[in-house]
């Protein structure tokens, strides 16, 4: 790497999102981090927060400033809804490119975006070029973005499990359903009862049946990929593990002789992040722990059109910061996996 | 309780299932335990394999013997499948009664049975007379059963689940979608690499997606309930926990108008151990440790026909050792929810 | 059990200890329970918040009201530290029973007490007439107590495990250790990051190595058995798991030739909780959960004059809720075990 | 790195220490991974056993060949121990260096080994030779070694946590205490009842207190850092989380105004993997997930002359696999962390 570093720094360093960004960026070959900010950490360690890091980063938490981020290359937002929005357009006007890992820009219509987050759209405009970070479908355009919307954890999964079969039309879009799996670091660090180890420890459950944010952000997409509308029944469980998000899929055959098998690798051949498993597969979520991998499996139980699709990610990393660095290398022009080669440990 | 105590036996106490009859049986009030078999801990003391029971049990282990068992009332059998048929029919002669925790009274089909379990079945006759023991649809039957096959913890929790659908006729029969997820107990005390606790912990897959033996037993429940033909795709999950069992259920309405939330409060208005919970409740697997209940949750997501029921249970009690007593508790005219008054800890 | 059931209320009924009495309770042959008061859940019903009592209790949660508690038998508190001392006074006054699983009434010395727990202790006349609810020590004056200290969990395990050896002189009270692990839920149910399910999950700490609270209490109780001072180091661990507290125990033998296996044998030959396994065991914390019991194994490693001592319990049965009832069943002349008699789930 | 990469070969491959090894040297910037043997899984795909490792090697496990090994610059065992020491002098004949992650060559004395493993030592010459692979202790000898014993990870944790102490005399030799908590995976993928899921899973037990294997190994390293004798308590217990590695470590301080933490600053100051924590400061596990370093803090509780000292290790990496690779970079003249830079996982 003999080219200049580039500069990033990360809005909100101290959720579970930062925190991986911050363990991916100090190890990347190409990248220097110049400020973490922190609102309630300001002014202490980085490493007081994340001893991972002892060692490795001398880095402390600041207050937001506009002036330092603004000299920066490329600045990720890992904040809850509603910050990046606020700060976003400044940092593009002053030629910061920004990828958001929280939910401001995901949905392309203010008004549906008004209606999951319960608060008007403060800047619809960018809604109009930014662009959804999934390098599955959009990596030309992520190349050239100068705001990527970084998808969440539920649609990647679901998303990269669905393509291939909606792409080539394959399956009925009125009846898909997703019956995803998430670890608790996907709800972040919110300090809430519901988040204790012993309320969470040796439990499973079901939580938003009724409606939950990714179902729309997952829709959008499949409808782009289907080429018209779909509808897809979304259940999201909580499982008790610390991470790991796996979905299982279910769609139903319409194309009675097509190779799925082959379908599937074929979509997927020159991914370097996607592995399409041998048939019979059942991925387990431990194998892409800590990697950026999503490993698919797709199955055609006897007897039926019934197709299952099982699909496995780390969520905080394909499913948040891993995709993020993967943005970031595409819009940079460095190798799509720089940074991105840990492995996930067994055991 | 001034009548006699029952008379029980278990044939298999070194398993799971077996070592939880031990922990219900040892504190049922009508019942004596009086022999439990284990060929490998033969001569050992029960209290030395399960140390909960130090100080309240002392029986040991005995090998299999007739003459024995054939002085009970009662005989559970906790065993791999293909053990009950070859000890069965010479109990039943005997005037003892026996409830096999085991599969293999559970098929009416002796070829079918053969299909799944790869052997031929040896007493094909006890399957007309055999009664499956699940109490919810065949309490009186049970009441008079000498042989019950105790159902297994998947088709428990999904049939239980499904139910006042079919019965009612409020959905199509041929979109049914279990996607399940078992604790790891479900998989019994099996010595085998993938079930090391390093294998498990933090991690979770799917397996058997393309057909598991709870499958046609499911299916042949579900044909009785909806008076015809079924198609259900099953899809189990293994969870990093030790107990537990969450059923999510997946049916498309054909019934528009019904109000399905009293459909299944009706249905299980006078039922001892099935919670119906109030709408948009999450049913936790936690809730139901250790105790005989069944917990349901029913949701009717906007915007679409498909219904979804969560259903959860512990798979060693409501899924296997509590249900096989409840079933007891029936046959013997005891009060049905005799010994089983646990209540699930929380935290 | 034909005598009137006795009247029992619990002050605190939403943290884990209170939440543990409750299923206790709700199950005890010779309870009626008329009031649980939660400033935060007035209003609600109880399993609302406690899933696991659905069908079993219809009591809802209330504020605090001192007429009700008054016509009480016994109240139990459990509560932070100084709410117990506020209302007890007043509860006594009026012919109430107590028993307080806080710690307001742990330690004799009012001036210690504020040492540790950073306040003025506001009726230290009570500190005098108080029982110190470890019955293995102080089982007659339990029965006659209006005011009992429920021990702390550490406590518990680590007074038990010392108790034969320094009643009977056998060891150095200068170099006592006590290494103890315990089970998140011995945190209670505060909402603090550090508590975290994704926090805690897969690993381990020690915690307050440089003085903790429950470091006082098991020295004043050591120095009474032992007759003169004693010298402790205590180092608390926190596991992750929900439930179990293990304490191992290193003394320096001074009288060489005894037979220590018999020596706690011989103590404990009594005690309906207390089990002394075998030469040569190792206590697993599994096998107390849910329970009441308190295992103990003594070892003897070859080669010096160490002693170490294993001993387990469920933290909040034995070490808080179980205690604080079969302190309840001495006071009011019932048998001590009564509503004790679940045991542990294997697995 | 412009030079020859390192060729390397594992003899053991489907073991934990063995997968782990895979997983460090694959993506090792200077070594090229020749063989990996496997009697029970040769001619399979690593990937297919190890999934982590898809689409990174293409390597498939081979029977054991002599001839093979013996074109490696170095070969690693992770076998059970037995197998090294049959295997070892010829390939040291043949100029290939190794490192034994097993048992084989820890002890210097082969009658101790003897006692300890039940067995003769079959080459008790190359005890004289073989240098301890614990690079804090003989980093230079490391460099010229062409036999290593790499350290066992109890040894590893408890040995840092003294060596300070012991080698500036500041301790009473003779009460020497290590407590210590290690994860499953360190009993290795052992396919045994007492280590499945739901026999480990929420529990915690000490194990071998009468006597463990590591117990010689530790206390032959801490004389020679005494210089003399040492008597050392130790009890290892097993924690329910698959990796990690807590050591409670109990000392008598002898030289009261010492100023401990700067002493344990002074002696770790080169130290690249061993990271002496502030003051006060509790380490976790999962701090150390994943990584190769050692986490320390020491305690001197008031009021006593006892030291607390706690360290943390993953057992598989700087207790096994990680150490060893440090062991390969000191031998081979590389850069002593190199392909070591991974950080553990928040959360």
């Amino acid at each position: 790497m003999n080219k200049q570093p580039i500069k990033a720094a990360i809005v909100g360093g101290t959720g579970y999102t930062g925190a991986e960004l911050m363990r991916l960026l100090t190890l990347h070959p190409a990248v220097t981090l110049t400020a973490v900010t922190s609102r309630s950490q300001a002014g202490r360690a980085v490493s007081d927060t994340l001893p991972n890091l002892r060692g490795v980063t001398e880095l402390a938490y600041s207050d937001y400033q506009g002036d330092t981020l603004a000299q920066c290359d490329v600045v990720f937002f890992a904040t809850p809804h509603g910050t990046a929005m606020a700060a976003v357009p400044e940092l593009l006007d002053k030629g910061v490119r920004v990828i958001d890992l929280g939910a401001d820009f995901r949905l392309r219509d203010a008004a549906e975006w008004q209606h999951w987050y319960g608060t008007a759209h403060t800047c619809p405009h960018l809604l109009e070029t930014v662009v959804y970070g999934l390098p599955e479908i959009n990596r030309a355009a992520i190349r050239d973005a100068v705001l990527v919307a970084n998808p969440g954890c539920y649609p990647t999964a679901v998303i990269l499990a669905l393509l291939p079969l909606l792409e080539e039309r394959l399956v009925d879009v009125n009846g898909l359903i997703a019956d995803a799996k998430s670890g608790v670091s996907g709800a972040g660090r919110k300090v809430t009862e519901s988040l204790l180890y012993s309320e969470i420890s040796g439990s499973f459950k079901a939580y938003g049946v009724s409606g939950h944010r990714h179902h729309p952000e997952i829709e959008q997409t499949l409808r782009q990929a289907a080429g018209g509308p779909v509808a897809l029944t979304f259940v999201p469980h909580l499982t008790p593990m610390v991470r790991g998000l796996h979905a299982t899929v279910y769609a139903t055959l319409i194309a009675p002789g097509a190779d799925i098998q082959a379908c599937y690798q074929r979509r997927y051949a020159d991914e370097p992040f996607v592995d399409v498993m041998p048939p019979g597969s059942h991925p387990e979520t431990r194998s892409v722990g800590g990697s950026n991998y999503c490993r698919i499996a797709v199955h055609h139980p006897p007897g039926g059109d019934r197709l299952v699709v099982l699909s496995v990610i780390d969520n905080l990393v394909k499913g948040a910061a891993g995709q993020a660095v993967q943005n970031m290398n595409l819009m940079f022009g460095l190798e799509e996996s720089a940074g991105l080669q840990q492995l996930a440990m067994l055991p």
